[in-house]
């Protein structure tokens, strides 16, 4: 998608160890009508009628999600991430490894609002090593729900995320794929 | 607004200890027509054409603060829970009491996305004892900028928050205030 790999270009900051800011439209200060024409994007991608909820993961895939629910005319729905072990029952639970926070996140959602029979597009603003959507995907199959599609904004190619998911299956499109990228140039798939 | 009382009727579910869980439609799943609905209203609570910024807070607030950016034409800003000490310069930090997780947290912006001379409005899914929003008003007042309104979707009208902030004279309108609830009643003022 030309006009996310421009903001990309022109915006985002290659800090030391791969990582890349990309906040200022993306992930802390937000352009949503960006993320609408990335949602509009979404429903040329995943063009199946019979999704019934979009599902994704706080806090940064939240704005995404909504947008895209929004054009898709469904419901959203955002894992949580759990901040003790102290949790209450009917959840359905994902263990992950956040490589941000360099730590165990377990991903809960509530029983009561994933069912069997439902089919889900999930969402994320980022794909790297894939973690979060292993985490999604085990929620959606624990539920019995099937998971349509994965669409993602920005998937780092270099980083094996996306390949695993792919290799596995699944219909995942990503509006921007970043083969690599230094502190003068990115360059896209 | 109607529509919202009702669907908090309909749908809320009161825990011991005066929690009033809104997982359905607000902040766990969420529907996103409904938020639009109430980001409309939002623009009509708060008339002013030189808001420069939506302002809110990871997680919840995101999908409606998301809505209320799109119908103001503005940029969304979500403050983010700092996840250890360990956090990097050039950010504005306020610390806040989190009741729900019952511990300090600290609410960080980095400083390149809010100004001085900035008129923000700030946008959250749910007001009890103000911490949140004091934290966020805390990081405007760093940036030399002006919170020119507060719009929240529920208030629980018995925790005092919005009391506080009434009186400070932040021009606070919340959607839905809940004046007692029970298992089996809730009441709005």
């Amino acid at each position: 998608m030309e006009i996310l790999k421009d903001r990309i270009r022109r915006e985002a900051v290659v800090l030391p160890g791969n990582i890349i800011k990309i906040d200022g439209f993306l992930n802390h200060q937000i352009d949503v009508e960006l993320l609408r024409e990335m949602a509009l994007e979404f429903r040329r991608l995943f063009p199946d009628t019979d999704y019934t909820k979009i599902l994704t993961v706080e806090a940064s895939g939240i704005a995404l999600g909504a947008m895209t629910a929004q054009v898709f005319g469904l419901p959203l729905l955002f894992a949580k991430k759990a901040k003790s072990d102290n949790i209450e029952g009917g959840l359905y639970r994902s263990d992950i490894f956040s490589y941000t926070y360099k730590k165990k996140v377990t991903l809960i959602v509530a029983k009561q609002w994933l069912s069997a029979g439902e089919k889900v597009l999930i969402i994320d603003d980022f794909l790297a090593r894939g973690e979060a959507l292993r985490g999604l995907c085990d929620i959606a199959d624990q539920a019995g729900a099937t998971v349509g599609g994965i669409g993602i904004a920005v998937e780092k190619g270099f980083q094996g995320g996306g390949k695993t998911l792919r290799d596995a299956g699944y219909n995942l499109h990503s509006l921007a794929i970043i083969e690599s990228a230094t502190e003068t140039e990115i360059t896209f798939r």
